[in-house]
Formats: structure tokens, C-alpha cells, sequence
């Protein structure tokens, strides 16, 4: 049991120039008996609206240094404290806040939303088990307008897909990744010092001035894992999902018209899905 | 990989009655190899428009007799039409159109949607495994007004809860179930005949006379997965989730009124959450 | 300016058995003057947390003894209260609990979330004007698998669509109705006894065991209109809007299969919208 | 009536380097008269079908020079083409796709979805009437930390509100302008080289150093009217709506500590809104 989706703003002061965090937190626990089930013994049952306030008066006296820390301090504090918990789980994900720019200039205090890809990050224990840290970023819509292509697959009575070698490809990637051991360090220089987002960006896309082939989701999926592993060598393991909007282009022969793919409309439902996950010791799930 | 929300009506026509089903289908796989991934090699890959066209011919041969048979029917095609499958699992839920009726005589065509909780089924197959068939319901949002309280919780300094005797239980709730080696029956048989649908609403509300004292979210929780399977032997394990909306009520001593618990208003986020795995053999997690 | 979404619940017992009604609630204020824009002198600004607690307290107060009623002691209040407001409108629509049943006995306090249509009102007023009360319904989601066609229409070289004379009618309904002067009147009591959803479900499907043909969804928007006008003297002026989705009948014909409209795809975007407002005078808009 | 939500993605390339504009069309028409309502005459009824084909067409052989030139050109292609047209508009937003970059290398053919404000735009036609052009901004997310506050309101026995000097300012705006006669411009010449995102969003922050107080919701959607009008004599009137979702300092005084403005809580319902319209002569509605 636990509480979903605290919402909150930190709110950070260095003379007049402001930095805000603002943050979704969700605390899910389990106890190690399970009378509050069985017969409504509620003795040892942690109330949610006790989650909740410790997780404010964390942010409180711990600010938020970085996503990843404040919900090891989360954890910590639940696994320390209360001595009935045999499992905590925080995930925690900020809402883009991006400071205000004026010519160039940065605003004090004023912030604009960029949701271009959202970060999360989530930490688990068991008790007398270790922390365990994943990282990630979701709701990236990404698009390559060629390049990108589908051939050679299996074919039977119920392929009416045909082979082409120049489609868009689209899709929302979603990433996620583990830290493994290595915890004591500072998870936002990681985070910007690997360039994680653009090595992401960088292996959807290939060179700025011609691209680079996909020969499917599939593999674009696997480019960017391999990508993030090679570059990044805190990360344990990468799952990444791709869902993936087809471009249909519009047949206007009846309309007295040649398509050079040109006016291609996007099929929403159905969607595909690609997923994989990739370690460092050949480890693979589709 | 897989396809994801292939959206359909199966209309069936007996004479000039008509019934329809709406249904929402995913199914995923995972092949035995992972060339696709690594070297772009497809050879092995069924493309996801094949596995949408798979499912409509399936849709249009077999009908959906139930949702479960229906999903059944997907998994045992892909097992054994591709050898290169590895692992399947077909999701499915139902749009809840109704027959409408008119001074209660009922309607030979046309339909009404009523979503007072959505029916869904999830059938999945290892190579060489068991099919294991899972149902349930979500998206049921029930509210009782009273006969619902949380006292004796675990207490310390973070503690601003008080304690109640009589407050709301607002919440949307999520069952799902398996129904073991059992797996060819009628599904629609066991669900309407064992009344699944009523035990879970009795289980929540209790008496209609009088209703039933609720120790806290998961002593409610764990009523319903009680009387489920007391009800339902072919039910062999079987999970709830309940996301309560907490109703506060409104403090109008600053206004000069009195407020009786006659005007409260939902809190939506954060929310509690509390779910609970419960089997028969007195296998039970949070 | 205003506030928007005030949500509560409003708690009548009556003995053991208890009644609710969960309502949102807009309401928007029009100043006589306007030096709170041009200079930020907001000596005449009704904040609108004042207007949340005028509507709790009203409430608390009155009770809902229905939508419409209680829009209009908002309104009034509002009129009455402040000189300086110089129009108030107020909208309001309920959640849609209803009380549980088992074995078809109702329950005392455990209620249920049918959202099969929501009932909804809108009342304004200007200073030293009459209040105008409209109620009405939406989010009403309808079917129809045969007696629908469309035939006839305007052709040019942008014709694709064939004409067809079996097809699936499915849409999303919206009807918003004026009760003109007559305003002292139980509005619960017009909407029940004239019975005015079965009214607009009976104009949509026509007769249980034959159905009726639709012409077009313009047709059908228009004999709503009529049969609402024409059963409730209390009604002056009804609007309509139908947002349609298209069923695309697959073809089968690449897979072996002839499909006899028994296999349809919903084509959710784009959706057409066919919208009428038809009062008693022949005043006619489209 | 009309077609709703016409997506489509638009692709011109230059060489190697493409360009995307991705949109979603609405057309509305209503005919001359109003046969298909009242008998089920379709003979005028252009069918939304035929207008998706349109639309699609007119992307194909005109491109989408800017959103306001497409929209003018549906327009008048409906009028000038349908004698039984005596009204259209046309509504265009568009998917906020931006170039991707490496290094500050733009790349020629990928993209990410960046949804930091909408732009929009409406153009409407009566039969012999002029051409209207609306254009705006939506979804744009903004928030200062300080700077801004509210006091000297209305107070009465309703009244909880406290009077502050210091508050977070944190909303949601929509703009929306009319160019007025001119309508033979380069749309994007007039957006990019008047900067009006640019002004909007200095409006709503004040200088980057210091920030501009703000006396209330309605001062700053003024101030940003203002500054809009005086810095684009193209715009004629400007229509602007703030949603404002509240931040709560959480009061932590109960858990033993003070709370400097540092912890805060969104509260996302009610929600206050202001709207203003503002004109070149002074006319000025609430």
C-alpha cells in the first residue's frame, strides 16, 4: 500500500535568483505482518497521510539535490524508522520547469514548462536487502522523416505489410536504467556530464548531416541501448520501449493526384511496442 | 514487441437481432532469437500489421464467444503457426455497450455505453507452458457514505491523521484473477452464474439494510478477495487494488456554520493506493 | 474571471438512508467596472476563493434540491450580494452515483459511478436582466448497427466516399435545452416526468423491434430536436451536437475472407460533428 | 457541422534537408438551407468525408506556408467552389515539432516534440462577408516565484482569504488576436520578427534581474495585452485567459517546523480563471 502522486514545489533561494523543483512522489510500502488484512488490526499500519507528511518534511529539511537522493533519502528514512517495513518503493518523477530566458538573459524567478521528455527515477529495498537506484526518461516524442525503413521479415498468408526502405519513423521512447553498486555519487553530474539525453537523442538520429539506417524499431531500440552502455559506464542495465506511430501516406490516385510522400496521415491506434532489455554480460529479453 | 490497442466491433447478427462486441486488443510476443535487435536481420520478425490482421481473421472466423476463449484462441495461433515464438500474451478489454431498452422492451439494434467498470482478460503462453488465464474488472468507482473508519494506526511525530469512526470510502477499484488449470469452460458461465460482479459490490458494501463496518482500505480490500473465492471455486489467486479518493470535510467555523460532514470535498492527489495478492493456499502479499 | 471545477460532495441523510450529490461547480463574474485590469486596484475584486466559499456555504445552507435550483441561488446570491457584479453565470454538473442494489433491494449508503450520460445546467444573468436556466446532458455515447444510411448527397472531383445504405451510426451526444421564462418550477420533475433522456434515446434508436432509418446524422440530430420540443412544453429552444465516429468495414479481400460488415474498425480522428439549434418559432441555425 | 481533428503531416524537402508541419484541421460549413435537418434531403450535403479530401488536397498542392495562409485557403476554397456554402471556419493547430540538434549542428531530417505553448490559428468567412483571422498561443505553462501578490480585495463575512505581498504566480494562458483588414502579410514574418511569444512571455516575468510585481491575475493578463498591442500594430484585438492553479505554503507548524515558503502544494482544483479581451478604442469586456 502506499500514496500516489504527492505533488509538490521546492522552492530554493540564493539571494534574488530562485530554483524550483517541482515533483510527483510516490512511496509504496509492505509491512512484514498482514493483520490490517486479515482481521483490521490496524496497530502497526503506517497511514498514508503519514507518508505523505514525511516525505514533505524531507524535502523540508533535505531540499532536493538531485531526484535520484531524494528518494534514497526516502527509503533510508522509512527503513530506519520503522522497524515493520520489509519493503519501501519511491518513485519520483519533476515536472520540466525550465528557467525563463530574456535575450539570452536568465530570469531570477520566472520558469516556462518544456515537457520534452520527462525524468524519473525510482529506488527500492527490501529490508537488509541493498538500495537499488534506476534512472530514466519518458515521454520523448521523437521523428526522422527517412532513413528508417522495414524489410526481409517473415511473410505468410496474413502479410499485407509491403517492404519499404523510406518511411518516417516516430515513436515515444521510453528509457530506464540501473546504477547497480555504484551509489555514493552524485547522479546529476552523471546525468550531464555522459550527456545521457543527447547520447539518446544522438543514436535515434545518427550524424546531423545524413542520418543513420534504421533497418527497424527493433534495432533503433538496440542502437540506443548499446549507445548509453558505451558512453555511460554507470549504467548496469538499459530497458528502453518504443512506441511507435505509423505514417500512412495517402493514396490520392482517385483524387488525380501523385503522393511523392508528401501528405502522410498518423495512425494512432493501433500502436506498435518495442521492447528490450539490455546488461553488460550479454543479458537480452525481447 | 507487439501491437498494441487494435481497436474492432465483432457484429453478430441472429435474424434481425444484432450483438456487438467492442473490444480492445494487445498481444505481444518474444521470439527465441534477438537478431532483429543486434544485426538488423528480420528474417524471423512478424511484422505488427501481421499480428493486427491475424487478430481481425481470428475476430471474423471464431466470433468472441467470450473474451477469454477469444484470447485463448489468439495465443494457441501464435504457438503454433511460428515456430520462432517464444513467448506470447494477448491482453483484452471490452467497451461496455449496452442493449438499450425502451419501457423495458429490449432493443434489436441499438446500444448504449455504460462504464460502470471494464471487463478484461490477459492469456499468456511460454513455449512448452500452460496457457494461464487471468480476468477481471476495473475501473469501478464505488463510494459508501458511512460504515468506514481507521483508527489505532501506527503513531509517531510525523502523525497529524486523526482518528475516525465514520468518514467516506471513495475509491476505484481493480480485481484481477486467475482461474488456474480449469481452462475449458465457459467463461461467461462463471461469471455471470457466480455472479462475480455482485459479490464484489456486496463484499464492498455490506448488508443494504444496514452495510458493514470497514476497518480500513485493506481490510476492505481483503473482503472482497475473501468472498470471491469463497464464491468462486474456479478462482485460484486473486489480486485488488483500491485507489481511494479521500473526501475532506469542509471546516466552515470561520464562515459561522456548523458542518455535519454534510459538505466535503475529494481530495484527488495525492491518493492512497492498497493492493493485495491473495491465493488459497493462504499465499498473501501486499 | 472566475473559479472553475469547485468539486463537493453534499451529504442528506434521512434517517439511516443517505443521499448525495457530487457536483463541480463554475462561476464567472463580470465587474461593472475594470480598474483591477488597467491599474491593479482590486477594491471591488470578489476573490475567488470568497467564491468557493460562497457556493460551499450555499450548500451547506440550501442543500441541492437540484442542479438547476442551485445555480440559481448562486446566481441570485451573487446579484443580490455584490453591486458591483454585473453578470454572474454559474454552470454545474453532477458526478453520476447511483445507489447500489443487491438482489434488487437499494442499499442505505453505497452508491456506484454510472457515467451513461452527465446531467448538466448553466444559468446566467445580467444586472437588471431575467435569469436565463438551461439544463441538459452530455458525454451520452450511442449505437446504432443498422438503420443508418447515407445517400444522395452533393458529388464533385473530392468524392471518395460511397453511398451506402447499411452502416453503423455511433456518436457522442450533446443537448443543451433553454427553459425560457416559466423558471418556478421543480426541475426534476420536468426532467422525470417527461421522461426527456428516454425522449432523446427513443429519437436516436426509433421503435425496439424495427428501429428507424437515419438519413443522415443531421436527420437524426434534427428528430431528437423535434421529438424533445414536441413532449416537453417546458423546453423552448434545444441545441444538438452529434460527434460521430466512422466504423470502416475491414476488407478482407488480401486475407481470403469476405467480410460482410461483421468486422468494423473505428476511425476515431478525424470524427465529424454535425451540431443544430431548433427553437419553437421555425428559428433554425446550423 | 464539419470534420473534426483532420491530422496529417505535411513534408517538403529542400535537397537533403526536410521540413515537417504536422497539424490538426477543423472545418465547420453551414449550407444555405436546411433540408437534410428537416426532411433528410442530403442533395446539398457536402460530406465530411469530401472535406477531409479537401483539406488533404489543398496541403498537398499548396504546402502550409504558414498555418493562417492554409487556413485562408481552405476557406476560400469552400466558398469560391460550394454556392451552397453560407459559412465556414477553419481552426489549424499544430504539433509542436522542433528541429533536432547535435552539438549546434541542426540535423536535416529528425525532430522532438517540444509542447512549450500551442500555436494556433481561425479563419472565418460568412457569404459575402470578409475573411477574419484569429491567431494564438495555448498550453503555454508559466510561473514566477515571487513578484507577485494580492491585497486590498473586497472582504466580507465570506471572506477566509489572507492578504499577501509574496505568493507563487503559476497559470496556464491562452492568447488569441485578430490581424483585422490586413490580411495580405506573411503570417510567420509578423510572429517572428515581433517576437510575440517573446512578448508575452516578458510580460508575464518583467525584466530578467529583478522581475515586475504583479497585483493580481488581471493586471498581468492586462500588462500582457498591453504589451502585445503596442508592440504589433498588426493585432487589432487581443483576448487573453489565465487558468491559475494556486500553490499552498504547507504549514508545517504541527510537525515542528517553520516553513519559509520553501515546501508548497499545488492545488489543481477549483482553479481561479481571468479573461480579458482588449481593443485598440477601448473596448474592454471582463
Amino acid at each position: 500500500y502506499g500514496k500516489n502522486t504527492i505533488k509538490f514545489l521546492r522552492l530554493h533561494r540564493e539571494g534574488k535568483k530562485h530554483f524550483v523543483k517541482e515533483v510527483e512522489v510516490c512511496t509504496h510500502l509492505r509491512l512484514t505482518s498482514a493483520h490490517e488484512y486479515l482481521d483490521g488490526n490496524n496497530s502497526l499500519v503506517i497511514p498514508t497521510d503519514t507518508i505523505k507528511n514525511i516525505v514533505l518534511v524531507l524535502a523540508k529539511k533535505n531540499g532536493i539535490p538531485t531526484l535520484e537522493q531524494f528518494a534514497i533519502d526516502i527509503c533510508k528514512h522509512f527503513m530506519t524508522t520503522f522497524c515493520q517495513v520489509a519493503y519501501v518503493k519511491t518513485y519520483i518523477q519533476e515536472v520540466p520547469w525550465q528557467r525563463l530566458h530574456e535575450n539570452g538573459v536568465p530570469h531570477i524567478h520566472s520558469f516556462i514548462c518544456v515537457p520534452d521528455g520527462i525524468r524519473f527515477c525510482e529506488v527500492e529495498q527490501c529490508r537488509n536487502g541493498p538500495l537499488v537506484v534506476f534512472a530514466g526518461i519518458k515521454d520523448l516524442k521523437l521523428m526522422k522523416t527517412t532513413q528508417s525503413g522495414f524489410e526481409g521479415f517473415y511473410k505468410n498468408e496474413h502479410t499485407t505489410l509491403p517492404e519499404r526502405n523510406d518511411r518516417i519513423l516516430c515513436g515515444e521512447l521510453f528509457c530506464k536504467w540501473s546504477y547497480g553498486e555504484c551509489r555514493d555519487f552524485d547522479f546529476d553530474y552523471v546525468w550531464y556530464m555522459n550527456k545521457i539525453r543527447e547520447c539518446i537523442l544522438e543514436a535515434f538520429a545518427g550524424p546531423p548531416d545524413c542520418g543513420k539506417y534504421s533497418a527497424s524499431y527493433q534495432k533503433t531500440v538496440n542502437d540506443i541501448q548499446m549507445l548509453v552502455l558505451s558512453k555511460v559506464s554507470q549504467v548496469q542495465v538499459i530497458e528502453a520501449v518504443l512506441n511507435n506511430t505509423f505514417y500512412n501516406v495517402v493514396d490520392m490516385k482517385n483524387l488525380g493526384l501523385t503522393n511523392d510522400k508528401e501528405v502522410l496521415v498518423p495512425v494512432e491506434t493501433p500502436y506498435g511496442s518495442c521492447a528490450c532489455t539490455l546488461g553488460r554480460k550479454k543479458f537480452l529479453e525481447g
